[in-house]
């Protein structure tokens, strides 16, 4: 525990220092030996489990189911859909030996899945009463990346993929802005991370999309996130893999697709939104801990206080998250730092003088606010503060990003910024522009935010007349 | 759907074409376009889910948690435990290319985790106050099989693989037993398979082990499946990865540790287990739907009834997993082999008649039985009869074991058995009578059952004074 205790560098110092400092400090993740590859701890893992536990509710409420599809997958599988292995082979691993013998055909670790999951479709769409087809997988998925960085690019990452065959273009359009929908949701509600929904440029597409949407949100550090995408993929993979169906008007047609996936990436996105120079702060809904109790006696008071510590541990399990930190090797000012640096929303303080006027204090991580509470009311009162804190943290996050988004002319502008925050600017959508941009800034476009309209008569790098709103940032 | 209602080859005419049918017409699996690999389509997967949730849940009451561990596993750190390579080489995939480049050292696709996990522990393990750790993963392994079969051998399957290290041998050994009686509840209560407890002799413990604890069932063919297992690893892999701590005596003592793992496997057991002629039988705590709705009407009586059955449905959703199938293209009579065949544990009908009367008719798919029921009486009913079910699944299972198994004073004796069902027999430890006996009738050591001792002065294959009581069996 004791590495918990040493200094983070500040966030405003160094930020991506200060973000390799907290996850290993609140003891979310470890490198393991192999450059690029995570091990994700116990602490880190819960918050997985709660997103997920989030997001698949909602998708079995809108009629999905989970199914499993094979990790490795033939080469001339994935070469099927042209810009799809376009946009994918630089970053797959390749295995070419099982057991003692070398493979006929070289097996890809899967990147994604569409190739897989649109080989078994073929075979399982034959009429319109099999559609729509609603499936997500829970999976694993490696991609050989060059620079990476726990949670937000490693070699191997967990998600979800959700992968749906439809009977028109208008169900499968339906579809990804529904899942988008989602995503929007669970950021929003339980990670307490304000986005922007929005559409990819065309140059920012996923391999083998025509249209893929987006929620971008805005990190600590003025850069953005890409936190979940949710991909048209129009008649692209259907004709790739022959998804055809008999039509009740007995017409044989090409279905239409749409993927869409979220991962521990969002994880990222949690820490560098909501963390501070102390660590980690977590929203009460995604919190491994939700509340924390200290002890605070010495002598003859220990006995008393810890007595009154477990009782009130008990009280609260049976509705939160609780942990009793008696620890005797650690002083109570240890453990505050130990639990702020983890980021857990509510820190109860129990001392003789508390049980003497029938109290005790809660402590809000996220602002720091002292509350004496009497004894009978801390059931109510911690549900309260825990709603409150995770109003707060959102409510933060949203102050936040608004503060550090511009209207900006020209791209000349975000230099005063340091390229840092949200650029709201107008296009001409031609990616000579959007290459240019990120030449010489390293801005790039982020979306075309949902609903958005040109509102100048110039783009924001040539000058010539635009025709789409976007959203430009610096993005991880 | 059509192909649901094709015909199953017959359990006692071809059991194994009788598995490959039913987990293909039940819906729950299907073939990858490679070979070895498996699809785990909505119906089976809704099972898995079940039964992680199940054990999930015993295991963080028995404080363990949750981590991730990297799939990819460089081959020095495969090596560094020498029995455990040994056994394991020939099964491993290894991926030799990332992205362009060739690897420097192949990585092996994890066919297990004992390795990764230690290097990592062997850092996290420091002081006795770090102990016990006790960790689970719930992750995908790859073991290059020469011969498949979906749920029982597959390249890759889905399993969770427990790792923990304690400060004593004792400790450890009671980890693994406790994990065993873990596995052995959830089998019973809730796959409703009986099994048994036993140590596997020498020659058929796990790779690196010191003693392996192994849960063996009998499947509806007379032969045995390993359902689970838990290792007893001794000191093997913390010396071979250098977990040491500093115990409270100031010395330096290398840990013990353990493992333990359940798979996918299990769903085979499940099918084989309960398994008849018409398709699946599923325990209603497993089954992805507990109760199905078949509305019997023609004509004017149609909307009548279809609004009784919504109604109905919609109260039982309240408490229970149910679906009402009001496919208008399909007679009732293929409604009831489908749901038949999918094994889903109660069916009910429901007519014109039977809204006259008030009532609705049980249908059991363990027994056939049908019961009519008051309406005001079915939803207390369908909970009576899903837990008689669940209770009757596993008496037959009992049933069909002690009726299957036998004490055998020679090996010969199996023969005219055709070598199948389980034989209690003794032994006198020599491997080589083992492999006499298996070469010979195909029967191999299960295991030890726990608690078991001699009964007679021979050996079962060499007549020698034998020093263990085993149970015999043909094994998947």
């Amino acid at each position: 525990m004791d590495n918990v205790l040493k200094e983070i560098t500040p966030k405003s110092q160094d930020f991506s220092q200060w973000y390799v400092d907290v996850i290993r400090k609140a003891d979310m993740v470890d490198y393991a030996p192999m450059k690029g590859f995570m091990v994700i701890k116990p602490y880190g893992y819960r918050i997985w489990e709660f997103i997920q536990q989030a997001l698949d509710r909602r998708f079995r409420e809108t009629g999905h189911e989970n199914a499993y599809f094979p990790l490795l997958i033939p080469e001339s599988l994935l070469l099927k859909e042209a810009q799809h292995i376009e946009g994918f082979s630089a970053e797959v691993a390749w295995v070419t030996q099982g057991g003692q013998e070398t493979l006929a055909e070289r097996l890809a670790v899967r990147p994604t899945s569409e190739t897989i999951i649109g080989a078994m479709y073929s075979k399982w769409v034959q009429s319109y009463r099999d559609l729509p087809l609603l499936l997500n997988q829970w999976a694993n998925v490696v991609r050989w990346e060059k620079a990476t960085r726990p949670f937000l690019r490693t070699t191997e990452f967990l998600w979800q993929e959700g992968h749906t065959v439809h009977r028109t273009a208008e169900e499968a359009e339906q579809e990804t802005r529904q899942q988008l929908a989602i995503y929007r949701e669970i950021m929003e509600d339980w990670l307490a991370i304000p986005v922007i929904q929005g559409v990819k440029s065309a140059g920012e597409r996923f391999a083998g999309a025509v249209e893929t949407y987006t929620l971008e949100a805005l990190m600590g550090d003025g850069r953005a996130l890409q936190i979940a995408t949710s991909h048209f993929l129009g008649q692209n993979f259907a004709k790739a893999f022959d998804i055809q169906f008999l039509d009740e008007d007995g017409q044989r047609k090409y279905a239409w697709t749409t993927s869409w996936g979220s991962s521990t990436r969002m994880i990222g996105g949690l820490i560098m939104v909501h963390g501070d120079d102390k660590g980690l702060r977590l929203p009460p809904k995604v919190a491994p801990l939700q509340v924390v109790i200290v002890p605070i006696a010495r002598g003859q008071e220990t006995a008393r206080v810890l007595a009154a510590a477990g009782e009130l541990a008990k009280r609260l399990a049976a509705s939160y998250r609780v942990k009793l930190d008696d620890r005797p090797e650690h002083t109570p000012g240890y453990k505050f730092n130990d639990w702020e640096m983890r980021g857990v929303p509510l820190r109860i303080e129990l001392g003789p003088r508390d049980l003497d006027k029938g109290q005790a204090v809660l402590v809000r991580r996220d602002t720091g606010e002292k509350i004496a509470v009497a004894q009978t009311e801390i059931l109510t009162r911690v549900g309260q503060e825990l709603d409150a804190i995770q109003r707060n943290l959102y409510q933060q996050a949203v102050e936040f990003r608004e503060k550090s988004t511009r209207v900006i002319e020209t791209y000349r502008q975000t230099e005063e910024y340091g390229y840092r925050g949200f650029f709201l600017a107008d296009w001409c959508s031609k990616e000579s522009c959007a290459e240019q941009l990120k030449a010489e800034t390293g801005l790039t476009i982020r979306c075309i935010p949902l609903g958005s309209q040109p509102t100048s008569s110039h783009c924001v790098v040539c000058g010539q007349p635009p025709d789409k709103r976007v959203l430009l940032a610096r993005a991880y």
